[in-house]
């Protein structure tokens, strides 16, 4: 059980990150954060947070250090590069990625720094930028149960739905089997629109019938709504969904596994990324179907 | 508002018409069935209900008549062929198809019974045969408002959810939206389990954490587990689940609507119905992905 005494270091403000380092501020642990820009940083000083200049800096002032960056590039970077975590590694040390990438990223990193006595934990989130902000993350961990178990409180923090699925990489294999759900499920509420729109159908009472049964899920009833009233800020961008498929395209193919529905969402995304819409949510695609069919859903 | 004096016909004792008929005269109807195999029709008469023998004479005696049969052509032959309904049509008679098929089709039929002062409604239906047993299937439907209002009683008796869409085919228009959603998410949640088992996974818990977050279904919750334990009985079969399929890719086509996600999981079941499991429950389809890879969801 770690104590609230526990000194956190949080590396990576972004979207995701500043809710996080801010609820676990609001929980009474004491943090050191980095960032790339800066903005975010002063924003968490200001609330009392310590600011580090690199992620070293930031390993060396915690007991237990989380990421939260975009890509495996980054990860790898922050916790092994230059100026990095590794540089400060020692033995009590624990380090929790919280980003999303492969299984094999998260392998590799619990291996080197296991050589120098650093527990780790990949343990990337589910829930958005909502989740993240309200606390109610879905958190998916794997590596040693000990370490799991000290670090809950930690994750009790952040998250509401807090699983253990395993050895090393069992966290970010969990995360690409929901990405696959997720990306399928996002290609499921806009063909459906579409054709509703197609058919003149009022696209609310669509989306009231097929919430109410068989055809029901926390993507239609969240970003269904959106698709017809045109928002498309990001709860979680097209450009980082698309990264999440990447990494499930490669798995797939070393392990010959076809996966049919992942190559048609992963070829749209790559159809929306080239439309520039990267940096809108993922409900984004609805627009390029649109596109594809010269026809808008209204 | 129809009185439970109403004489209702019921046509088409299947999976999903023969607990939808007894859910009505559990309501206190008075029906007179029909079915193609006799056997289902003793079940019923042993209950109260009147034999007929053949749609025509189920139309003569009743004020509502409702068919629940596979395909088009099957409804058409009921309604409009040689003994079917159309042969008592009245004023005063209303035919309620809750098969799905075409918003197409639905025209057509609602097209011929109005020049025979016959009411028409198309309101296919979801949930499968547990919400035709339990009372608690979504019906959608299309048609005149006041028809609708007149046999909101009738649809109450077999469904929890029931929407009034638009007019003549909007009924259809909704169920195939339906099933395109219904399909998709099949798929998704197979390829999931499918990926999930290859990384190793607990599948059990890797439900767990994927129903507790953006990637929450009705599909993952219910076909899911059927998945794990091997279970492919029907609650709603691949066959049938393949012909919307080919009646939402014959509407894309026409109107010139790509959806690319149908397409992939359309031609998916096709295979599906090549590897002889059309009889299967759609969940089947985990299946003949574990065939294309090679390998088992275990």
């Amino acid at each position: 059980m770690i104590a609230k005494s526990v000194r956190i270091g949080f590396i990576g403000l972004g979207l995701m990150g500043k809710p996080m380092a801010q609820n676990l501020m609001k929980r009474g642990y004491n943090l050191t954060v980095y960032n790339r820009s800066s903005s975010s940083i002063q924003e968490l000083t200001s609330l009392g947070a310590a600011a580090a200049l690199s992620p070293r800096e930031v390993a060396e002032g915690s007991d237990v250090v989380i990421d939260m960056v975009t890509d495996a590039p980054d990860v790898e970077q922050v916790l092994l590069g230059p100026r990095g975590v590794i540089e400060a590694a020692r033995d009590g040390l624990t380090v929790i990625d919280m980003s999303t990438n492969s299984p094999r990223i998260a392998t590799k990193i619990a291996g080197a720094l296991a050589e120098k006595k650093v527990k780790f934990l990949d343990a990337p989130v589910s829930g958005g930028d909502k989740g993240a902000r309200d606390g109610t993350l879905a958190i998916m961990v794997g590596g040693e149960k000990s370490v799991f178990d000290s670090c809950l409180p930690v994750f009790q923090s952040m998250g509401k739905s807090i699983f253990y699925m395993g050895e090393s990489g069992a966290g970010q294999a969990t995360k690409l089997c929901n990405q696959v759900v997720v990306a399928i499920h996002t290609l499921a509420t806009s063909e459906s629109l579409l054709l509703g729109s197609t058919f003149g159908l009022n696209l609310d009472e669509l989306l009231k019938v097929l919430g109410s049964g068989a055809a029901g899920s926390w993507n239609l009833s969240n970003l269904g709504p959106k698709i017809i009233q045109r928002d498309f800020e990001p709860g979680f961008k097209a450009a980082h969904l698309y990264k999440d498929l990447k990494s499930i395209m490669h798995m797939a193919e070393e392990e010959n596994v076809m996966l049919p529905g992942v190559a048609t969402v992963y070829e749209l995304f790559n159809g929306v990324l080239a439309d520039k819409k990267g940096e809108k949510g993922t409900q984004v695609l609805a627009t390029f179907l649109e596109k594809l069919a010269s026809r808008e859903i209204k």
